[in-house]
């Protein structure tokens, strides 16, 4: 059965950083506070969201090991060990488990060209030389692969994966998943990474979801969870609705584009709501700037999370 | 406001083929009779369920003239008219107009690279040209291109679109449109393609759907329609469980992909179920054969389509 | 073994519209005439260039019979079949047959999806409808996929293929498909049309090239191909930098993209160089304008195609 | 100017690995003495052909300094400094520079999705944090971005770059960076990686090459250069048609593809050869067996590189 204790909301979460590109320490304990107040279910740790191909090996230690202080036990950390191949991922495994987290996130490999062969053979390498519970992350749009889930219900199934992370925006495989894993007892825990489509896919039976607008406005999305399983799905659709005109905070923006329009707008936003002191970004990216900082100001007061 | 009439469950109408290849009336006029005794909203012919861009000019006007006949204003008739580029559209949708249908769905040109001021220009010259209601399908995987919501929604506010044929599988850019839309005084009525998750589309504010599986099983999607617009969720979520299961009979066989694979599923569904005569396919797919064909029975028995 | 007929220079021809986008017929005579003086092997007609899948049927004709009228048998005359499957394709073929060209040209069907079986089948079964030689155009940008090099060695060596026009972009390929092509006897004849490092794929073998830039500047692909087939490298690599130079029309413009950019520079130089009336462009696709026209000329004094 | 010292052949040399994937220091020397032995005229350490991807922080360390130590200054050492994104590209190459290397060879970044600008910014900041020569490396198919050729030659203008690596697949962009490059006084070093054209690629200007295949046959491109810069075309195209065939070694094989096809097939037939012990991959990647064996050795025994 499906470990009850990694469902709900788990953000991923937003790194804070200075100018000078160095850890915000303060600002990081402040935003991860405010979630676990919120009331949000775990936390997801050096995944895309938490800039990790950007960090060093240093700095993802330094953000693991503040993470686990600063959570405290409050609820469980899961971490991202994502590198382009299987010896890299479990080098980062064992240094993740080192430093105390709850559970271990990997992508497929990536960069070298592989077939679905490899990729199963490669969780099932993690698995082996690892020891905490370890979920897949499905972003094709990073890593150039889809997951297939009949591979993924497979190696649930054997005691390989834990669960799934899926952002790859393929919501009729993610349902195919569902319904196959109910039928083989739940081995899998599975949570959405679709911020915007949270409500159908709990609709759909998705076990939780890791939004990473959760970051800004973290009552929403525990507000949503919990209707869900009042089974309100009136108030469900009315939160996402909420949700996803802030989301607009991504797409208002001009000449950024993926991860400095995605993550950048997330970091502009905690820095206008006064959480993050700064929305410096790692390089080689450009932190929000000017009219784009204002066109996602707009978007806050439109939407109540700012005063004009 | 969004014209009603094109809301509800459309179904994508697949094609029966004889032996040789020529159109199977007969099997054509019991699917089209059972679907609309079913209680579908309307029907749309000559989308890429319905082999439009296998068919040459005269079996389009063959398919239509039937369609029109068969239905007898029971319900309404969208027509595509897809074809590589604009002016090619519009004598497809001259055609489709003398013929009797009630509204036309178009995708963007394809074939040659364009970008959005063309693809807008196009939309713009087909309502110009022609005088029925006119849907925008957006089907990347066959053309290539997403439809920008925000390019759609301005064309539906200008009265260049009625509605439009999401079949994109980009579900954060449905919801994001359909929230639009619906601030505007919702003048697009926005359908959606997915057959594996219309409930979540249903749950997001779609005005209807365009499942290719209601030719196979009709039932389930009117009462998950019904289900919906009175807001019981449980049974919406529970009638796409089931359609979902059912949908396999598209993945349960080998060495076929695409179109041989979806509509080739269908077609053979259909036949096994003695509503069509044959699983013809048009050159140059191949029908689906042996223990392809075993495999989508054991589907249909297992979910109570076919007695075993 | 392939028909020498169908080697050499054999230009894809742009077609010139007048502003009300008929066929500028007056035009079109001078630039084929042109060409034809400055001693191509051949014309191919209804290609990418030719804007084949904007025509309409009727426009289609028209250009193929005032083509076979203007060439009046000085040099051999390919047609394009382009469309979106093989039964429309056969129609084509039989319409281009009736109006007096010598081979025909289709690619493998398109926005459906479909496999390796399904394209071989297709080439198979328009061999069989059709009388003329039958050349395959591989281009993968505009029909997404990207046709198999033993193959295309097969069809040859069973007589369904005479030739293939190569505009796929993968020279690794056309290069195995060059040797193993000598091995077999060489029953293809392969054109490549990658006007920009035609050397190359004449230093690899080639038989020829189809370079949509000798609508523009048909005397340097000529001299190249006259070196080549003379073992003069040094020449032909002099030609091919003077030609890739001028070849930047395609690039200096802003804000176009695809086939506005290319096939509408072609137009615009042809209009600057006095053989156009205009640089008209079918819809939708907007035709070069101002600054990008200045831009061209520039490209074109540069490269002593004006006069400053 | 663009420097000497980096032209001419330059093989991305393929890694030797015990059965328990430690590295096989012996056939390491092996290989590496014979490619300097017929000539060749540098080297590539930690590129794609190096399993650089697959390797931890310390045996990207071991495989240079072995390198280093193996070479011994008889030809210059470059050495890719290859990861997700600049912060760990940077550490890698001072590792790099530390342990000897001549040159250093990055990617832009990949995982995270970027823009030009970010991209450009990336090699700005790598040039600024390390000493050596830097040379870009343009593999699209690994990190789904082609860089631009007018970014590269500013890039080289601006004393930033000292050559590009170009297995971009796109001869036309080459080729224009070739002649642009010519024009601007040749700041640039300009290495094709396309081992199957690189006689079209010298015809068109390449400084050099980068070879996969000439770890199994150096001989045959160190020819092919030396006629290349006589001008002996016609040695050149024959060179270039015999290492072609040898090249079928990486498509002869049956259920693998991309790097297990590619650096398997390599690392097989050094294998049969007897420079290497085994044919021994990286987790996850399969090494080949059986009948995929003994189809590399019979292209080996028809190119005449093993006895029958």
């Amino acid at each position: 059965m499906a470990d009850k204790k990694f469902s709900g909301v788990i953000p991923p979460v937003v790194v804070p950083l200075k100018q000078d590109r160095s850890l915000d320490v303060a600002s990081f304990e402040k935003s991860v506070n405010r979630m676990i107040e919120a009331g949000v279910d775990g936390l997801f740790i050096l995944g895309s969201s938490s800039e990790v191909v950007f960090s060093t090996d240093e700095r993802r230690r330094e953000v693991i090991s503040n993470m686990v202080r600063i959570v405290d036990g409050r609820v469980p950390v899961l971490a991202g060990i994502i590198d382009t191949e299987t010896e890299r991922m479990i080098e980062h495994g064992k240094a993740a488990e080192q430093l105390g987290v709850d559970a271990l996130v990997a992508t497929c490999p990536f960069y070298a060209l592989q077939g679905i062969d490899e990729i199963e053979w490669s969780f099932r390498c993690l698995h082996d030389a690892l020891d905490l519970p370890l979920f897949a992350y499905d972003i094709p749009v990073c890593v150039h692969n889809k997951l297939d889930w009949k591979m993924l219900l497979r190696l649930g199934e054997d005691g390989v994966l834990t669960g799934v992370k899926d952002s790859s925006g393929d919501d009729i495989s993610f349902r195919f998943l569902c319904i196959a894993n109910e039928e083989a007892g739940h081995p899998l825990t599975l949570l959405t990474g679709h911020e915007v489509v949270v409500d159908g896919a709990y609709l759909g039976g998705a076990d939780g979801s890791v939004p990473g607008l959760a970051n800004v406005e973290p009552y929403g999305y525990v507000r949503m969870w919990k209707a869900a399983q009042e089974g309100d799905w009136a108030t469900v659709k009315a939160e996402q609705d909420r949700l996803a005109r802030i989301m607009h905070i991504t797409d208002v923006t001009k000449g950024v584009k993926g991860f400095g329009a995605g993550v950048g707008a997330f970091k502009t936003a905690l820095m206008l709501m006064g959480i993050f002191e700064t929305n410096q970004m790692p390089r080689p990216v450009h932190s929000l700037k000017g009219e784009n900082v204002d066109a996602i100001r707009k978007v806050l007061v439109d939407t109540g999370l700012l005063e004009g």
